[in-house]
C-alpha cells in the first residue's frame, strides 16, 4: 500500500470497500507486527514507503531503534531478545507518533497513543492468558459526582458465577497518572494475574474493582468542558484536591455501587485499596483518611510527603500501636530506577520512624508498568489472608 | 510540546517523568480535540509545530478537510454543523495516519486505527449515556476451537442482577470485517442502545453476545502465526469456509458456554443471530445452517448470492411455509449508498421470488457504524416479542 498516497481516511475507507467489493483484504497489504520470533527477538514492520525515517521505541530499548526499508516501502527492524514481559511501543514516522496499525493490542491513556507487545516466557508468566478457569472483566455505569455516570472495570474471580450466594472481599485498584479505567485490564493485566493466581492457591478469590481516577476529567466529558491540565506535581494542594475529589466519588459512590450490585463482603478486613504512581497517592490518602473503611492500603510507586503526613494523617502515626492492629497490610513498592524511588523511600523512613509497620518491596526496574504488574503479584497474594 | 524533538517513545516516558517529578503535565500541552461546539461544528486540533502538512479524515466529510497552523504550532480545524451522531476520525499528518492523541475513545480494528467522535443531538440520540438503568458489558474467555482460548464481549440488561432466577433470551451479534469483539461495544454502542430501548419499553430485555468473528486470527495470535489474510471476496470458497468455521464455534464453543455461564431461555425462540458486513454473511450462513437453533435472523448490510443459497441452503427455500413458520424474523437492511447495495437487493429478491418472507429496512447512507447502530436500534425493538 503506497500510504502517501492515501490522505485521508475517507479515501482509505473508500479503498477499503473497493477492494473489499474486489475481493482484496481492506487495506491492501498488511506488515506482520509486532513478530516475537522462537529465540525472543522481536519483528517490528512499518508499511511506508514516502517515509524519510522510521523508529521504534520500545520500553525494553534505551532509545530509539532505527528501521531500514526494503523495496517494497516496509519498514523493519528486529531487537532483542528481550526479556520476556508485556512493553508498550510505538513507531515514529517522521517525526511522527504511531501506533501499530494491525496490532489490536494498546495502551488505553488520556495523552498518548501506544501499542503493546507481549513477549511470552518459555513457561507462561503469571499475567498470561493461560488453560485455567478465568474470571470476568465487566464495565459498569455507576452514578458518580456532579450527577456524571462514572465508569468502572470491575474482576470478578472464576467462581463468581457458580456460588451464587458466596460473599467477595474487594481490592479497590487505582491506575496512574493520565491512564483510564481500563489500563489495569488491557496493561496490567489483572484479570489473568488473578486467574493464575487462584488456580494455583497463591490469592484468595476477590473482586477487583479499577475505577478512572480522574474524577475532574469525567465531569469536564460529560459537561462538554475543557478537561483540566494533570495537577502541577504529587504533592501541591490542587494534588491534594483531586486526590480529594476521587477519595470522595470512592467512598460515597463506587463502594457503595460495588456493594450494593456484587455479592461483597462489606468491613474493612475485607476492603483494600491500591494503585499505581498517581493511585498510589490516591491509595494513601483513600487509606489513611478511611482507617475504618479500609484494613489493607497497597501504595506502588508513590508517596506521601512528611508535611503532608503530619498536617492531614498524624492519627495514622500518633498511636502507631493502633494503626498496626487496625491495618492488616500497609505496603509500599518502588523500582530503584523510578523517578519516586527516593520520595518513596522516604516515606518508607517516616513510617519507621514512627514505628507504623509496613512492607516494602524494592525491586530493579522504573515507573513502569512492567513493575506495576509485579507488585499487584506480590501483593494479591497477601491479601484477605 | 515540540513533536518533532520527542523522537522517541522512550524519550517521550523519560520526558514525563521529569515533567511530572517537577509539577509539569506528562507530556506537555495537550490540545483539546475533538471540541464539539453548541451549534455542532467541531473544532480538531493537533499539535505538531514542525509538520509540514495536518488534515482532518472523518466520516461525515466527503474528503479530507485541510488544517492550519498557529503560532504555538497547533493545527485545527473548525467544520459542520454535523448531524449528531458518532463517527470514526483521524489526522494525516505529512501522510501519516495518527488517531487524536488525547482522545481516549477509539475503533477497534485490526487494520486502522482511528478515533471517535460523539456529537450529541439537541435531545439525546438512542446511543447515548441517558440517566437510566443500565445494564453491564463483560469479556470473557471460553475455550474456543484448536485449544485457542476465545474472547467474547457480553451485555446483560440492567436487571439482569437483580432477578437471581430470571432467564433471558439472547442476541448473538457479529461486527464486521476486520473489527473486533469490541467494536460493536466501543463503536456500535449497543449496550446503551439496549439500555435506552428497555428504559423506553421499547426492547425486551436481553442479553447480546458479541464475538471476534475472526477465529482464524484467534489461532494464528495465540499459536504465534501470522494472521491470515482476510478472505479474497464474501462468495469465494475461502470467505465460506472462514465462514463455517466461526459457524462452528459459534455453535460448539459459544452458545454452550454462554448457556452454561448465563441465565440464558435456550430455544431457538429466544436465540437470535445478526451481524454487520462480514458479520452478516456469517450471520445468514450460521443462520440458514441451523433452523432449529435460530428464530430471528437479522442480516445488516451483507447478502448471499443466489448460488450459494442454491447450493447450500435450499430447505431455506424449497418449503417457504416451512421456514416462514420457523423463522419469527429473517431481517435484511442496507444503505441505498453502500457499495453491497445491489447486491444486497438482488438478495432480497431472491428471497422474495422463493416466497421467503423477510423485512427489508433500506436507509441512506452507505456501508458504516453510522447505519450499523440504525439496524440495532430497529431489529432489537422487533426481537423475542
Amino acid at each position: 500500500m503506497k500510504r502517501k498516497t492515501l490522505t485521508s481516511f475517507y479515501t482509505l475507507v473508500i479503498l477499503c470497500i473497493s477492494c473489499i467489493a474486489s475481493g482484496q483484504p481492506p487495506t491492501g497489504p498488511l506488515a506482520r507486527s509486532p513478530q516475537v520470533n522462537p529465540d525472543k527477538t522481536v519483528t517490528f514492520r512499518y508499511i511506508a514507503p514516502s517515509a524519510k525515517s522510521v523508529t521504534l521505541s520500545a520500553q525494553f530499548e534505551k532509545g530509539p531503534l532505527a528501521m531500514t526499508k526494503d523495496a517494497s516501502g516496509t519498514w523493519s527492524v528486529t531487537t532483542g531478545p528481550v526479556k520476556p514481559d508485556i512493553y508498550p511501543y510505538n513507531f515514529i514516522v517522521d517525526g511522527i507518533q504511531v501506533m501499530d496499525p494491525g496490532n489490536v493490542d494498546f495502551f488505553p491513556n488520556e495523552r498518548f497513543k501506544a501499542s503493546i507487545v507481549d513477549i511470552p516466557g518459555d513457561t507462561p508468566l503469571i499475567h498470561s492468558l493461560k488453560d485455567v478457569p478465568h474470571g470476568t472483566v465487566t464495565y459498569e455505569y455507576y452514578p458518580s459526582v456532579e450527577g456524571t455516570t462514572g465508569s468502572l472495570v470491575v474482576y470478578t474471580p472464576p467462581d463468581y458465577e457458580k456460588n451464587a450466594t458466596k460473599k467477595y472481599p474487594v481490592f479497590y485498584l487505582i491506575s496512574g497518572t493520565t491512564d483510564t479505567e481500563e489500563t489495569w485490564f488491557k496493561v496490567g493485566r489483572a484479570n489473568f494475574i488473578l486467574d493464575n493466581l487462584i488456580s494455583e492457591g497463591k490469592a484468595r478469590p476477590m473482586i477487583i474493582v479499577m475505577p478512572y481516577g480522574n474524577v475532574e476529567g469525567t465531569i469536564a466529558a460529560q459537561k462538554g468542558l475543557p478537561k483540566p491540565a494533570a495537577p502541577a506535581g504529587r504533592e501541591g494542594t490542587e494534588a491534594v484536591q483531586r486526590a480529594n475529589s476521587f477519595e470522595d466519588d470512592l467512598v460515597n459512590n463506587i463502594i457503595p455501587y460495588i456493594e450494593k450490585n456484587y455479592r461483597v463482603i462489606s468491613n474493612s478486613d475485607n476492603r483494600a485499596v491500591g494503585g499505581f504512581s498517581r493511585g498510589g497517592g490516591q491509595t494513601l490518602r483513600a487509606g489513611f483518611g478511611n482507617m475504618d473503611k479500609f484494613s489493607w492500603i497497597c501504595c506502588y510507586s508513590a508517596y506521601l510527603t512528611n508535611k503532608e503526613m503530619e498536617s492531614s494523617y498524624k492519627h495514622v502515626y500518633e498511636n502507631p500501636g493502633r494503626t498496626n492492629s487496625q491495618l492488616k497490610l500497609l505496603w509500599v513498592s518502588v523500582g530503584n530506577e523510578d523517578f519516586l524511588y527516593k520520595q518513596t523511600v522516604e516515606f518508607m523512613d517516616f513510617l519507621k520512624s514512627k514505628n507504623v509497620n509496613y512492607k516494602s518491596f524494592i525491586t530493579t526496574g522504573g515507573h513502569t508498568w512492567m513493575n506495576t504488574k509485579v507488585f499487584l503479584t506480590e501483593t494479591a497474594q497477601l491479601l484477605f489472608k
